[in-house]
């Protein structure tokens, strides 16, 4: 099945745009073992999202031991909830082919973030998944977006232009963009460049983006097919030992307003 | 000690700016263990080398054993060769600082190469280690380099733009630059920019890079401080029993075939 169309399904049985980034940090986390803590999350939470989104920089923090975490993490995840590889790879012909085999085949991800500074020829080897999603980071949600992803070329922003790029290498309806919450113009002004695909969206909670535009700007003309990602948010809501009831109670207030915003947004024209 | 003191010192032991890319994949290897065939090429080059460079998606593409192997090559290389893991990352604040102590703690790599598209926040948490190597993506050995990285950035292409942000952000030293062998002007034009960094060029041999004038432009005006990466024509020279021996054989012909150039290569002005 399509990653698109698993996106859709769940995102319609579970009224929910609502992301989860699985990101575990022993710092912040009540004293549990990590794969525990994430097995909770996802079971007082899979009613409630449209996607689980782990970011592998937390697991190889983990050492050797984190790959196994991670991998039994995505196979406790439901099947019929896509399972996002937050990894911003990004290399050359040969060793793109590895890291899309390692993320696609050997972890089983359902889709998975990419890096475009190395050009066409680094994602291809993602994009010929093509049951695979890949989200192309254009506009990230940190200050530093703006050393790079804002320069002039030729008359728009560097964001805008892997936009309309990623609109060209997109024959196979797979690929999607990350653009950050944090920057609600330029979010309107991807959604209005690529009008239908898939949007991952960080930035909400802790780094303060704005949840309405998020959801105002970010969604097609359907009001679907963003994502939207947080995760302190809900992983930490309690650092105590009712930290998976306390992430639901999280969840399901971000939902709650997610489709507040969606039923109040203008009307498409 | 400061990587590039390490990076110097073993460089002047071994006459050598010859670094072997340690890029296991069993589709070209002989039949042999992986860490073994790691090892067999370490021994067999140790005093032809300035630095050893696996790139982290081929230990990925083994699965969860893959990390394993990846830490245990890592620590038998010898102490006074600086190990540079090639891993290309780049992610906010957070998880940047998530992915430094996995490269640089917990596997102990030496050095690091990041991707700079989500600009300083996102190579900050790399840099704060100052006696670690830092290499920023500049202008990449792929075709797809031209997508992106010559885009005309108010007036200098993309890659250049990185070099000169590059200079601002080293202050501790530590920074230095991905330069590829396939691109010589773009190389001279990088080393006239940073004319004391320390450069890491790739795409010698299979990616058909020209040694002359990666030797020639690479360098700094003493001769130092460029990393010629060589990867499959140095580890796959024979497919036979006697790898090892004909890895020897390929790393003695490409030092030879460098100081050659270094001997003859034009006096700094």
């Amino acid at each position: 099945m399509k990653f698109t169309e698993k996106l859709l399904d769940i995102s319609r049985k579970n009224r929910s745009l609502l992301c989860i980034g699985l990101d575990p940090d022993p710092e912040l986390m009540p004293g549990v073992d990590i794969l525990q803590f994430n097995k909770a999350i996802i079971d007082a939470t899979r009613d409630l999202v449209c996607a689980y989104k782990p970011n592998l920089a937390f697991y190889e923090a983990l050492g050797t031991a984190g790959p196994a975490i991670l991998e039994k993490t995505i196979k406790y995840v439901p099947g019929d909830i896509p399972v996002i590889g937050d990894a911003k790879r990004g290399d050359i012909g040969n060793t793109a082919r590895a890291y899309a085999r390692a993320l696609f085949s050997v972890l089983g991800f359902d889709a998975a973030t990419v890096n475009p500074y190395l050009g066409f020829d680094s994602l291809e080897p993602f994009i010929s998944y093509q049951d695979k999603g890949v989200f192309v980071l254009c506009r990230t949600s940190n200050k530093g977006a703006l050393d790079f992803q804002d320069l002039n070329t030729d008359g728009r922003p560097l964001y805008e232009t892997v936009a309309h790029k990623a609109m060209e290498w997109n024959t196979h309806g797979n690929v999607g963009l990350v653009v950050g919450a944090t920057y609600p113009e330029e979010l309107k002004r991807v959604r209005s460049i690529c009008p239908e695909m898939c949007l991952l969206i960080p930035g909400i909670g802790a780094q303060g983006g704005d949840l309405a535009s998020a959801v105002n700007y970010g969604v097609d003309a359907r009001g679907e097919k963003a994502i939207i990602n947080v995760s302190r948010q809900v992983l930490y809501a309690s650092r105590e030992e009712d930290f998976a009831r306390a992430a639901r109670a999280a969840a399901e207030k971000l939902r709650k307003e997610i489709n507040f915003h969606l039923a109040s947004s203008p009307e498409p024209e």
